[in-house]
């Protein structure tokens, strides 16, 4: 294969070039995989409306997100454990970002520490995606080294209070490999997800420490631990928008999380035309 | 192959292990299979409407059905001759019915009697299938060994006067394999589903034994033999809802028979719109 | 391969038996035959729509079509030079037809004659389909043989002044292979058919013969020499239905042939809807 | 393979004989050829409505564009560098239509010069294919050439300020063979097309010499150079096909340059329905 010059090349790079093991936790959708089709398919319902005979020599595809200038339309979503795919990881990931101008969502469950992308991206519009943990000062700590890294909003995700299944993990009996770790919490118990269990380690470390409880009101408490934006990721209905706007939150992300929570959920980017003024 | 995680490891299974006449049985649709590819198909019309930021830690999906705590919208339909997968057949599956509380709805032509599958799974909820035969009579003793059974509802089919045009099953001139019996007709001539014919034994069985006068006038009959509720297993059209609760049944299944019967009837789940308020 | 139980069965047989000449002119749509393909998957946007416990036992699906107790709505439709698949041909369609008690048409470029079907099959409701010959006298002479034995009505193509352009049987070159011959022409120049040409022999014979100057006004010239009831076939439009009522025709039937002549006109059976009261 | 007897076979022909380079170029659409495919898609979507009886021995499908009597609605769209396919190149495509009484029209970057092409076919109906450099001059000398040798009509592109991104001709970073130059820029620097560059050097060399700057004002200062009607080439909305009508123009070629700009366009037959009355 020559060099990559299409999303489609890395794709199939990574096929011939990861291990099993993480190329399975990257690539698979929750069940079958019809959201996962879906989220892609629903893209080809849009056109692009094309006008002819304006003058393109300067083009500008910038935009402002939560008050930052950004150089596209585009960002780097939280996905989580990127050193499985190379050592430099959620790093390479900050660094890229930050050089073309615009937003790396650093997960809570990465292979690289809040510290670490923070010295590896220093000039990068930063954001943290958060899970609540049924210990909130686990969560309170994330969001207090967040804040003093230089992270500029707080993602909450909130399509995930447990993982959806996904077969290929199950399947592979998914584990973190030996020489990684859950970077925001070396040295904690929460490390066991490199431990062989009867399905994925993921979702036995998910729905053993996440708060299945969380509520609308739990935003509250969000916001008094800390000054940051918050931003809710995972909400599909316009219902659930409104929601969000009156718990007093600075942003949403429209997203099924990759079709990797539950199949036969709609396709992200065909909830938008709800949203629409 | 290693654990079967979801349903389709399971048919993949069935696949590789079951004896083709016996897999045939089971898989086959009526004529070119559209329905029965339709009936998988229709699903993927639906999508599952996620609302997020609400309390799951504890969730509940039971439902009442005819008076009955089910723990889950899901049971067992009546499928004939279970012991040609399995040597304990019904009885197996009434037992698992019974560990997860849902119910059990044993066929008229089941390989095992309504006796063994009462003592199999004692506490279980347990519904009787029911083809009403041109010999009354024999009808009138499977509805009171029902009931002494422990059975709490008789499900009348009432899509199978004739019975489906299943290809392989005429290619393979279908038998039921010497070792096995319809096991409420033990000792009657009805056992002659084991010789080999023209087509499918089967279809030859119900086109000779089966009522094919049976009318709307004929559900009366059948509650002035029985004080179990009668519901009526294949209704497609809301007319047909109407008649039935005009004929004072107690409930009605919307199916097309598993896309057995008639190629091109619909899809069984497509239909339920119709019958919404 | 077993017994032959449906029509794919059939279809799969000839593919397996005749020579590539004659299959590929009985198959072939025109062009590159999405209109052959739509005339099938058409029918898959019809339902059957069951009903339910009505009384079976017996049951009809005769119809009357022009004044004739026909055994099911379904008859034989005029396909050219049978005996290209059997040395019976039309002979053996016509029997097949009386035996089950419904319509043979006979197609005029026949390989079996007027005379032939006719005594193979004396009791059989027997129609005959015609083109006009630029030689009128030709068409008068059939007419008049049609009448004397026993045929009952004539079915006038009106989809075909020129023949559709099948890319199998242009690239085989196709002719009626040397011992068959147009067997209502017999000692005629028509029978040059056999003889190799550039293309298809076929669409050669029709483009020189027939008449591509007819109009409605001609169906009157056709009344004038007949007293049987005039049917047309090859209306797809209800326009042109009324047209043909207002001609003084029999009947209608509605037909793209078989998918044979301009790809990209509407399957045969979605047309059925712009026909109805 | 026999004779070519449709498209679809010149097509297969191509595929076997031209080298990758050249055919690669003549087949590629943007992106993930999305729009491309929808191109010959969309055409499923319509059907001609056959009427019958009616007298087709004399049939004319000839229309008048541009006041032009030309013998059917088909003519040769502009296409770059033909002579990649075949030594007579734009030449024998000039002297098939000038055969055909149709019209063709010359790319401006060709590989047979404005002149050679209309001494090979002096008598067809020969419009010009025009991109404005950012040299304006070179734009008013290709203009003036056009004129002199009898091209009837200037058609200007408005969809490629920039060239699409056709996958295939960046990984085969695309030249024109050394033996071919853009005819009509002879001993000129433009020619360095030649030359292998990191992409496709038809895209470099878009890039670098094609004015992005071009504006609807920019028809006016193309009309005062030219006594030739203009025709907007790449127009797929109304509102375009209004301005184009307001600057002027004497018609509009609508397109979506064979798929080959932008991915996501819609199918250029597709947006007909927009111009209708």
């Amino acid at each position: 294969m020559g060099e990559p010059i299409c999303i489609k090349d890395f794709e199939e790079f990574a096929y011939k070039t990861l291990p099993r093991n993480a190329l399975d936790y990257y690539r698979s959708g929750a069940g079958q995989q019809e959201t996962l089709a879906n989220n892609k398919r629903a893209y080809s319902n849009y056109r692009i409306r094309p006008r002819c005979l304006r003058n393109v020599a300067e083009t500008d595809i910038s935009v402002t997100v939560q008050g930052e200038h950004v150089s596209m339309p585009v960002g780097i979503s939280p996905t989580a454990m990127q050193r499985m795919a190379h050592p430099d990881g959620e790093c390479a990931n900050a660094k890229a970002a930050q050089d073309m101008g615009t937003i790396f969502i650093l997960s809570t469950i990465s292979t690289s520490s809040i510290e670490e992308v923070a010295e590896a991206a220093p000039r990068g519009i930063k954001w943290f995606q958060l899970y609540i943990y049924r210990d909130r000062e686990v969560t309170r700590q994330l969001v207090s080294r967040a804040e003093h890294a230089g992270f500029r909003a707080l993602v909450l995700t909130v399509d995930a209070p447990f993982f959806g299944l996904r077969l290929a993990d199950i399947r592979n009996k998914f584990v973190l490999p030996p020489h990684l770790k859950l970077a925001n919490f070396q040295g904690t118990k929460s490390t066991d997800i490199n431990k062989s269990k009867a399905g994925s380690s993921l979702n036995d470390y998910v729905n053993s420490l996440f708060d299945q409880t969380i509520e609308w009101k739990d935003i509250a408490w969000l916001k008094s631990i800390t000054k940051l934006p918050i931003i809710l990721k995972g909400i599909l209905n316009f219902e659930d928008a409104i929601m969000a706007a009156d718990a007093g939150v600075s942003g949403i992300i429209v997203s099924n999380h990759g079709g990797r929570q539950v199949d036969t959920w709609p396709a992200s980017v065909s909830q938008l035309r709800h949203f629409q003024g």
